[in-house]
């Protein structure tokens, strides 16, 4: 008699994170079986000492057959190279093969919003979508595409960049250098300076109101998130208007992708009945051709933070199984 | 002993515009052999014979063994019936089955831009190209996109539609409802309205601010180009901010797709002089992780305006040689 997913091999997904590494075995289903998780070090030498770590310390407790990584920056066409990322120590460094060689295992990198894509295709939220987006809307927008069934990775591994789309000349500065960037105005750091924005021009004496004039540098997406919750009059306004820039992006989306299906995903889905409903009406009466045209589908993740590590797993399952 | 293209299959491939439909007799080198064009009519009825009436004059002449369709609109996924078509009497109309079945050969139907899009491909500017974005500048923007070596549709068959992204909000009122199209800044038609602004904001006396001042609803974006070409300062500063739009555009492209090549077609592509080089600046400083990422290439059509006509042709040409 065997367990389900027993049998198929099991392999270790890691979400390489600016804070922290969380390193999972997983198994064909998709399931968690064991997790790890250490704060992620300052430099690259002691950041793949330590990914080495987390995969001994599973391998102790596991027969493993295969390492995922999934890391925020730009990856490499042929998934071995990190080039850049912003919250990491890698500069154009050969990540996976160095892992693979000190581990004797296969290792294979993927962008972290391609590994979450992968994993709610497999498992979760995009199962059964043909051409998906998902927007993992955090601090920042990341994004990917499964178009026609496959992970759309551009030609040059650098996936599809959401969040720096100009949706507003001469609007917010934007750490990228742009201004008026959409992640500018629909992410957890554009909740906060929306609500100092709108304190600015209008009179409010909500509690949050209240709050933010007593010290406006505290203010977070999460702390307005649970004040829109809470009915606080100024945060609902933040909400109502980070759902038409939400609504734009997903328009923007719908005319340049036509998907069958959207999945929200990142910090900011967890307050999703605060804002879903909006940015889909904005959506469809934004999209081009509205009234003549199928709309997609809009969902929120179901793996949640999760989800990264469980596709970089499954990405490393797949091709060890196809033999890459 | 046999000339280059033959005993391949010949098919035709008619160009339906809104104002003629071209026929020509292609081969499978993509070179035009014969075309006919009549105006095109204002029903369906009359348009569907129209183009009974022109496969049948050149198979008078060739031996034809397929027809291929390139029309603007909403083509059904499986390419068979033309939802919506804003310049064309047709709704929900199976157009290919119709007029196979008069025929007696197999008819393809395809969008526009994606049968230029495939003979760019195959016979053109794109030729090599792996990930290439079409980007067809007249009155409005159309658009093809190139993914993985293969046309991408999307779900429901309605390809990119580009011209209708919101660049500027609450910016010049666009006919689909919307305002701050991309395409009411980077098209022909803006090249007017630009020129008409500029002079209401700023004086000017140049040649064709006089025009202007005296009969503006005459102005076109082909007389704007022109004076450009002869060095108008009111034209220059007109092209100047077009290129912006233009090099905005390709930003969000090269965000988005992460192409090997871009590709500028329509009416407007043959002032490409009078813009290209300051649009591409604008891309490389616009585009996210510029200095981090290899740009892409950006060419201009070659096929011009026969491209639509010669893509059908060969995408029905294809279908014939699969079997489909």
């Amino acid at each position: 008699m065997t367990t389900p997913g027993a049998g198929t091999p099991l392999t270790v997904g890691i979400d390489i994170g600016g804070t922290n590494i969380r390193a999972s075995v997983v198994d064909g289903t998709g399931e968690v079986l064991d997790t790890v998780q250490y704060p992620t070090p300052h430099s690259a030498v002691a950041l793949e000492s330590a990914l080495d770590r987390a995969v001994r310390e599973l391998a102790d407790r596991h027969t493993l057959d295969a390492v995922g990584l999934a890391a925020a920056g730009f990856i490499s066409r042929d998934r071995t190279t990190v080039r850049f990322a912003p919250h990491l120590p890698w500069r154009d460094a050969p990540v996976a093969k160095r892992l693979s060689e000190r581990l004797g295992l296969p290792v294979l990198l993927e962008h972290d919003a391609n590994a979450a894509m992968w994993a709610e295709y497999r498992f979760g939220a995009a199962a059964g979508g043909h051409n998906v987006v998902l927007i993992a809307i955090g601090t920042g927008i990341g994004a990917a595409l499964l178009l026609d069934g496959e992970l759309y990775r551009g030609t040059h591994g650098i996936a599809p960049e959401l969040g720096h789309l100009q949706v507003v000349p001469q609007g917010r500065d934007c750490g990228c250098g742009k201004r008026g960037c959409w992640e500018r105005y629909c992410s957890g750091t554009a909740l906060a300076e929306t609500a100092i924005e709108l304190l600015a021009t209008e009179s409010a004496t909500s509690p949050l109101a209240r709050e933010i004039v007593a010290d406006p540098g505290a203010l977070t997406g999460r702390r307005v998130a649970d004040a829109a919750h809470d009915d606080d009059p100024l945060a609902a306004r933040v909400m109502a208007d980070f759902a038409r820039w939400l609504g734009l992006g997903l328009a923007f989306v719908g005319d340049i992708f036509d998907p069958d299906l959207v999945v929200i995903a990142g910090g900011v889905s967890s307050s999703a009945p605060l804002f879903l409903d909006e940015a889909r009406e904005e959506y469809a009466a934004a999209v081009t051709g509205h009234g003549h045209r199928p709309l997609a589908r809009i969902r929120t993740t179901q793996l949640g933070e999760a989800a990264g590590m469980i596709g970089a797993a499954e990405l490393a399952r797949s091709a060890l199984i196809a033999g890459h």
